[in-house]
């Protein structure tokens, strides 16, 4: 049977805060990216997670991202120490790693979030010292790329085991990168749309890029997102579909 | 031959913020409790400042303190939902762990900081559930748990494995309990007293009262203080008094 | 006519998390409470919360809180020295009233949030220094006391402005304080009851205990809530009470 | 008789780290850059720096930051709403103002502190905006001005009131920038050449760049460092050749 993972941002409330349908979209995805306290997130949020990651057998990943929570993460810093960025990474991983320990399970994958996913996804230089910092801590860890980005470059060229993801709510480039969120047409709204274009990817490993062309891609992971009831809705969609063709949801 | 521990409190520097003699003090020390980025120290200082442990043959132990920066995790904070708490110590003490993993060494011993160590010397209520917490995360860690009070009974009641501390530069009550700080006489300030003291409860496992009194202790690590030349000289002086005794210092 | 004023926290949205129904209890209150940013609140926060206030012609008040973001400013921090904490709450103040002046508006009260408001209602020696610096930032502020606390006699021994507050929905014991929450009936939930009890309050000076006894009381403002939709049906029955009984809702 | 005012960043002490030597610079200066809590400096720092400045007769300013505390506001943060960047500024200053209030003095000046100063002044369509906003706050504050960069150009635009800052450590390019820190000979560090230098500045209006050629400047400030012994005595050449040549220090 063909199988694919499906990966959401969960655990994103902080404090008093909450974010995000995590109950609802944890019904739906194999892999979770659990915030890590540095743009979201909080010690108490992650165990909470990773309790209900084990529940509904979601497999648990680090998320770590820049130390800016009133950002979310989602602004580009520039100027970092690699060392004090390697070593922040490897904080945020080790933190929900000995949670997860106490409650007798594992972290099993990273993905690098906003801001950090953005900036290693376009310079190589950035992610390969993020990727061997990783591998420093252990090689059991698998690191979730972005499909045709640097980041899966640099995963490849190290040698170090990766997942490669793709988007389910973005439009693609010919060249297989993503259409800038500036641009129009960037987001797709349309559940059966999205949920289309991700069987396409997983049954022929092809995608209809933003002008109508069959682009080659050859995706592990689909990243669906629970930040609101027209996300969980898109994701639900991708699942029925999936599963309606014979296609399991499987955790990587 | 007669061995002892010294333990002192390291890492203390936070992003562009200095604190410390932690070169001075890693020369004379067995044991370091290094700070975990809530009450102090950051990401990259804590990699740092294992590595200065490896260099100098010293122990890594984590020194987790309530979230609090600005005041340095010394003012006591009440109202914490225990399970909060005991979140943000595993936190803290896997983030240290991780660091310490990618340099190929572990962290052996955890010690509560400042005003979470001095709750929990109170309050044994506090004190079981926090290591607990620790022994839920590894039974390999050790526990520094200042003799003679809660923490000493939460670890003996628990059975878990415990290091007892006193303080080279505190006075101590007739009951084992330190004089409070409030109070005149609190702190010790002559090297030589403290070197005395110390061999005296090393030696004898008794140590000397403010009253003059001999009381029974047995000490397995004497935590001792780096934060300004006056405690790097009692440190010294310790040490010079105890090896001329024959008595070799030595990490648990 | 007999007029009151109505007032609640507001802003404690943070960054990309958002709190409180803060649309729909600005159509209700004449005064709010803006958080500044060391509980809850952030700049960019504060001043969208200042326009709507200017826009719903009610009246901007400071709410300064205990530095503790994750733990919402509710938990009880000890050893504070207090020319930190007079200066922590000036801080937050005068950043508010830089903030409203941009908007050529001015913050008219200042109220303590959390655990700061609890423990300067109980100790005099605590709401004292506070108000004293509170009256140096400027005499033109108004302090909101909860009535029959030590902040009123605070505020009366100092012979500073106050307005002296009650709380709709929280239950009263005989000698006027509040009943502590952990015990049952602390809570009223029913929103006609909140509003009789109010109604009574501000027509007859008189409020009904826990015990059902009657028990003197003068508020010049009512503390509605706005953090749930149960609270908002809460304060839209007390101020349609109070308006059909042709009293008036007006800033102080 | 000819004057200048020499400024320098003071207050960048946070709880219990302490930075720089401003008892020393104090003594020198004759306005202050006073950090404002963001990327240094807290409340109870922000009040003794003020008093500081009283007692010294040095003109205080506001010297508002990135929020980004472990990286001392020195790294570059893309992607900012400028409404919320614009928030945090007011936040800041509005913020010092009162606690100068409370000591019965005021804010004079405004600087903007490390990245948020290197990218304001590379970058008009930053500079304006934040110089708007401290003019909505208050038309009184001066804006320390970086001379021959944006900065300037920003103000002059603006018609707003503004002081050219000089360095005395840095060397210049033929055009009037300054020789980035990534260049040889960028920092100057012989206190007599920067002596000279500033001499040169002040009555000749005229700067050797770091080619030898002399280039026009027309300075209104100093900026001088105390963040090392070495710096303090570069600060205290500069005021003893100004002062011997018969220049006053006086705060614009």
């Amino acid at each position: 049977m063909t199988v694919i993972d499906l990966n959401s941002d969960l655990g994103e409330s902080f404090g008093p805060w909450k974010k995000g349908l995590d109950k609802e979209i944890l019904k739906i995805v194999s892999s979770a990216n659990v915030a890590c306290g540095f743009h979201a997130g909080d010690p108490l949020q992650m165990k909470k997670t990773c309790l209900s990651c084990i529940q509904n057998d979601v497999g648990i990943g680090a998320h770590p991202g820049f130390r800016d929570l009133v950002g979310f993460g989602r602004r580009e810093i520039q100027g970092y120490d690699i060392e004090e960025l390697k070593s922040e990474a490897i904080y945020q991983i080790g933190a929900l790693q000995a949670i997860a320990k106490t409650l007798n399970t594992e972290v099993r994958h990273v993905k690098f979030h906003g801001a950090l996913g953005n900036m290693s996804s376009r310079d190589i230089e950035l992610a390969k010292p993020l990727y061997d910092a990783v591998m420093e801590l252990s090689t059991d860890l698998k690191i979730l790329v972005i499909a045709g980005t640097k980041q899966q470059m640099a995963a490849e060229e190290l040698g170090i085991p990766h997942v490669r993801e793709i988007f389910a709510d973005r439009s693609y480039n010919n060249d297989g990168t993503l259409v800038s969120r500036a641009k129009k047409g960037a987001m797709i709204l349309d559940p059966l749309q999205c949920a289309d274009n991700m069987l396409n990817a997983v049954q022929n490993n092809r995608l209809t890029s933003i002008d109508g062309n069959e682009i080659p891609i050859k995706p592990e992971s689909i990243c669906v997102h629970g930040d609101s009831p027209a996300a969980v809705k898109i994701a639900t969609q991708i699942k029925r579909t999936l599963e309606e063709t014979g296609i399991g949801i499987r955790k990587f």
